[in-house]
């Protein structure tokens, strides 16, 4: 009976899916042609942009990002603004439509990574290099491209006798690299400006299938490090081996008390208020076109988890990763003690059902149930001499929450046909990325739904040395935010 | 029934132990007045020595202390041999006793552990400092004052018109803060002049208590490091987290799958061969003048393991300690990811039933049996293809296995009886310590008993700065060593 329904709700979704695929938009030959006469000019912008200067730190290259993109969205009869904030300004976009009843509230960052020119193959990131069909600059893919496919699109629809569909308002975090810490409080001061029904993020690299990608949220993150409390100092492993409690081994049980052989969170209420993936939810991630053999022999990993044994059912569910675990030494530099403590690096992806405070109680409530007493800081003598197990729990921040946007929300819905039936493929549907992006807070302040359409190529080498642009990327990019401008 | 065989074991233990308590000999006070009398010389004597150096790496200076030791030895009627070695020269003292049946070998070392003057509150650590009641120099405790004990003890004798009741033999080592590497090679050469009927090991610490002390044994140790490998490099906890699997997860399942909350080591076999204590033993252990509660108030710690709450029976059992472990980073540096690999370092202390080897290949057959492959090195492509769980063992050095000879050795209890009797005082009597020696492997391979008999205070700064010797420790000590000569 389950399965019967089950194979019934795929059908469903993969007819709603196919839907439109045959009718593709008459305005679409025209771009493509403009795209094609007019490669030359949209790779001098695309230098030009890349060839200011862009660390986040670099506050007076980062202006000059800012007046330049000015004058480039100027051109294209927007109204632009820089929205200054105690940080970089952020750059505030408008095109009006005339009778348009929906507002697109597109965003992309014009900062990037800092960059050590060591590593690159070229002698200066910010002097592009156009190699084998690839342009290599910092933030030729993260994330300056997708502003100028921005530009472009607008360019080539006007070109074609179009118009956006949509009332246009674009916004250029200065900050996303620094975790844009200046998005959230923008919002109280610019709120009219920042209203949209449908926010729409260019930012991240495509699916490694290279098809057109929506993801529909991304998870959100959370940090703790556990430390497990020993003796003051580490003392002689002969001298009271076996009589000494030793705290690696104690946070050894207590993270296996955590998380079992199969990758099962075992910490109470871990899921609470996730409901189980819908039959259309599992075919939306059983769809994504994912080369899970080829990841796992590239990773040099023979299996996956047992309890998540599929990629895209796997990013629907917070984790609990051990990052990282310290304890005196290992190696030919140990020393033979019971040491006086043992931390384990956690972080925890959230998805939106769980949010970062929570799972950190949980964690924290999971702790004293396995009878540790937790403090803060160092134990003084008199905690010492009261508990026998004593821990500690440091956060890093306040973590950064979930998003997800349903994708039958309408406007969701609308961009996913608009991109269809632009470029004749079905686009790759991610329910949520696995990673975290820093706008979530934004997006859940806004509070309507927000959408991630990434366009570049998925090997870009962002935030490493040779960030590099596919051109393919560039040309497909431009079509797909015409789609978007004219959904 | 148990019950009361036990308390008559108990009762039989303490009437042997407090016989002889009563009768002491007549040389004694002798001695003692002698040792009064020549404090002054006597401090000369092991102020000389000490102002050379004696870093078992520095071997011009070691050889001038093995020189010096040749001159003190044959001003007391010893005849004296350099025994030469790949390493540093062994001291070979022998004073032939006409009648004698017993043969004693007395084993010190002359070497010390390296200096840093920084940390002294004395400009040279080579230049014995006086000061309350302590000498201040490096080997001040470790080992040089069991040698001018020695020496001492065989004028006080003398003056007080005795000999020894054995022939004696003296070997000093120079090389065991290196590890006495020359000492068991040196067997098959002078094999003749090393064997006896009992070796005594002046070195060490007395118990805290202050009471002489005899050590019968003490504890061997093995290390291995376990490596467990998880995805070739990091890779992103977002993207992958809980499809990849995570090593330091699968580390604390494995070392959790290893110990028990309790203190318990669940590997199989662990303490295959060992009898439980026997009435006797659980008596020697519980007479042990233990101070439990300062020691844990000492270390920050409310209550010792489970499985063993008393220290003296904790030692009777081999280990299994995590004396290190690594993955990644932790703190504000860790990063966000699933390691590539994560490593316990681990030590563990052995008894005479328990070989280093065979520990070493139980833990790997428990390692095994949780479903790891077992590589060296680092794992190739084609078994990270074929194994899900893969991890390596890396031992250091082939370990040391334990020692331990019977209280109820005829030679060990002369040795007790007379330590009694000289003093006055029921000595201390460790079954093992649960440190490890040196020169575990040489008794071993010589295969007769052999007891520690530790004087120096405990408080001496061993192997630290500021290392030294409470002067009445000195005397007491010329005393206990001179029980020994006349047992």
């Amino acid at each position: 009976m389950r399965w019967r329904s089950q194979n019934v709700s795929i059908l469903c979704l993969l007819v709603w899916l196919s839907l439109g695929l045959e009718a593709q938009s008459s305005w679409v030959p025209k771009v493509r042609s403009w795209i094609t006469a007019n490669e030359q000019p949209v790779m001098r912008e695309l230098q030009e942009l890349l060839a200011i200067p862009n660390v986040a730190s670099d506050r007076a290259n980062v202006r000059k990002n800012a007046e330049h993109l000015r004058t480039l969205f100027t051109k294209r009869g927007f109204s632009v603004e820089l929205l200054e904030t105690p940080g970089n300004p952020l750059v505030y976009a408008e095109l009006r439509t005339p009778g348009a009843s929906r507002t697109l509230l597109i965003y992309s960052h014009y900062d990037g990574q800092p960059v050590d020119p060591k590593g690159w193959q070229q002698p200066d990131p910010f002097t592009p290099l156009l190699r084998d069909g690839r342009l290599y600059a910092r933030s030729a893919s993260d994330d300056k491209s997708p502003i100028i496919m921005t530009l472009a699109a607008v360019d080539a629809l006007k070109a074609a006798g179009e118009a956006p569909s949509s009332n246009i308002r674009v916004i250029l975090d200065g900050e996303e690299e620094a975790g844009s810490p200046s998005l959230v409080p923008a919002i109280a001061k610019y709120r009219d400006k920042l209203s949209a029904d449908l926010m729409v993020i260019l930012d991240g690299p495509q699916h490694s299938s290279g098809r057109p990608t929506i993801a529909y949220g991304a998870r959100g993150i959370a940090r703790v490090d556990i430390t497990v409390f020993g003796p003051k100092v580490g003392v002689h492993s002969g001298n009271y081996g076996n009589w000494i409690a030793n705290p690696a081994q104690r946070l050894a049980l207590l993270l296996a008390s955590m998380k079992n052989e199969d990758g099962r969170i075992l910490v109470a209420g871990w899921t609470d208020g996730i409901a189980p993936l819908s039959p259309e939810e599992k075919a939306m991630a059983a769809a994504v076109p994912d080369d899970a053999a080829g990841m796992l022999r590239a990773f040099g990993v023979a299996a996956p988890e047992i309890a998540y044994p599929r990629l895209q059912e796997a990013l629907q569910y917070p984790t609990l990763n051990v990052r990282g675990m310290a304890s005196s030494f290992v190696g030919a530099g140990a020393r033979t003690i019971i040491p006086d403590s043992a931390t384990a690096s956690i972080d925890v992806r959230l998805v939106k059902e769980t949010r970062a405070e929570a799972m950190i109680e949980k964690i924290r409530a999971h702790v004293r149930k396995q009878g540790y007493h937790i403090v803060e800081g160092v134990p003084d003598d008199a905690t010492r001499a009261k508990y026998p197990k004593i821990a500690r729990l440091a956060t890093f921040g306040d973590g950064t929450d979930a998003f997800r946007t349903s994708p039958l929300d309408p406007q969701a819905k609308a961009l996913a046909a608009a991109i269809r039936q632009a470029t004749g493929v079905e686009p790759v549907h991610l329910r949520t990325l696995g990673g975290t992006v820093p706008i979530s807070p934004f997006i859940q302040a806004l509070g309507f739904p927000a959408v991630l359409v990434p366009t570049v190529n998925f090997d870009n080498n962002q935030h490493e040395e040779n960030e590099n642009l596919k051109l393919t990327n560039l040309w497909e990019g431009i079509l797909t935010v015409a789609a978007i401008l004219r959904m």
